[in-house]
């Protein structure tokens, strides 16, 4: 056999591999359930209050009713009205403990009904994004800014990284198990060592996707 | 050469042509932007009457205000009110023509505020749905069933069936150029010569998604 002879038979074998995958193509990978599912929580609208605006709103500092499931994170007692140019939300939940500035994470629908353009940015990140108004029983609070519609991502401790193959600030692709089966793409991977494995989803990609409390995810791409 | 050397070599480039695009994997796959482009359409919630139903409800035949994306169909002047066991949803698009049994489509935000358990059902598949009462200024009507979240789909022309490789109730996935990047598995496809591309989510799905106007879809896997 000559080495033409030789190469176009490697040429064809290559061609008929590339063929075969290309043929299998567009994949979007199954993703391996049980040990991989990374459970899926819903952040319901919440605020996190300076203690300045928590002191002047409440009179006092937070008051604890339950853990959350990022340790050191808590429910509290104290409930805020958001006020908007269009709209009232009344009840939303406070979690503690207090941070350097207030912010408030709403979903679209709620910034729909409270009138208010919102950006999406991932927690801490509130430069230049809207302010709101804080109601209590007590007093008012106005936000020069903090309004967010928090960015998904998933919490994770160094342990869980190594195991996925990501670091903190990953970009990856999950898919949920819902109802509604998607995947999200552009999830940022936030590792630290407090951290306990969770996806963080805002009601409306929960309703969308129609989610509940058994749905886990799987990380399916890494950008 | 030998037959045994020339069998090696070739193992060697097969694992090697393998192990490169495993190395790339998962993968999900690029969307063809432009031509492949599937204009994405929110569904608002909305009512479709029977006649008995418009009749009894608005005293007369329905009336046409604009035409909608789909031949054929058309947005109605007249507006409904949604009575569940919890809440109340005023002002809600009747869309037109008529048809034979009246069908409610909600998205699950809105089943919450009505206080109805709502499955999630494509168009017309309404055996076993819950029930829900409409009202006009002028009178009730109470249906036994029709009250659906509407599950995701694409209308298409036969042309756009060939030139997608699908036929009529493929599924497919779907990715969404949109704000938060999401691919949506388990997405039906209806073909019939009277229907103009688009795909239909709800307004939970397209929050979700941080969709706008501009959004579209392409399909990146079928089942």
């Amino acid at each position: 056999m000559n080495e033409q002879a030789m190469k176009d038979i490697l040429g064809d074998i290559i061609r008929k591999v590339l063929e075969q995958l290309e043929g299998a193509l567009p994949v979007v990978p199954e993703a391996a359930d049980g040990v991989d599912g990374i459970p899926v929580e819903l952040s319901a609208r919440h605020a996190h209050l300076s203690e300045e605006d928590a002191i002047a709103l409440f009179g006092g500092p937070l008051t604890r009713v339950r853990d959350l499931s990022q340790p050191g994170q808590f429910l509290c007692k104290e409930r805020v009205r958001l006020i908007g140019p269009k709209g009232v939300i009344d009840n939303v939940a406070i979690l503690g403990p207090s941070r350097g500035s207030s912010q408030v994470e709403i979903s679209k629908t709620d910034a729909r009904i409270l009138g208010v353009d919102v950006p999406i940015r991932q927690s801490g990140d509130t430069a230049g994004s809207p302010g709101i108004i804080l109601a209590s029983q007590q007093n008012v609070v106005g936000l020069e800014e903090g309004l967010i519609v928090a960015g998904r991502h998933i919490h994770m401790a160094p342990k869980d990284a190594e195991r996925f193959g990501v670091t903190d600030n990953t970009r990856v692709s999950v898919r949920l198990n819902s109802q509604r089966p998607v995947i999200l793409e552009d999830v940022l991977v936030r590792v630290n060592e407090n951290f306990r494995l969770a996806m963080h989803i805002d009601l409306d990609e929960g309703n969308g996707a129609g989610w509940n409390t058994n749905v886990t995810g799987s990380i399916v791409a890494k950008q």
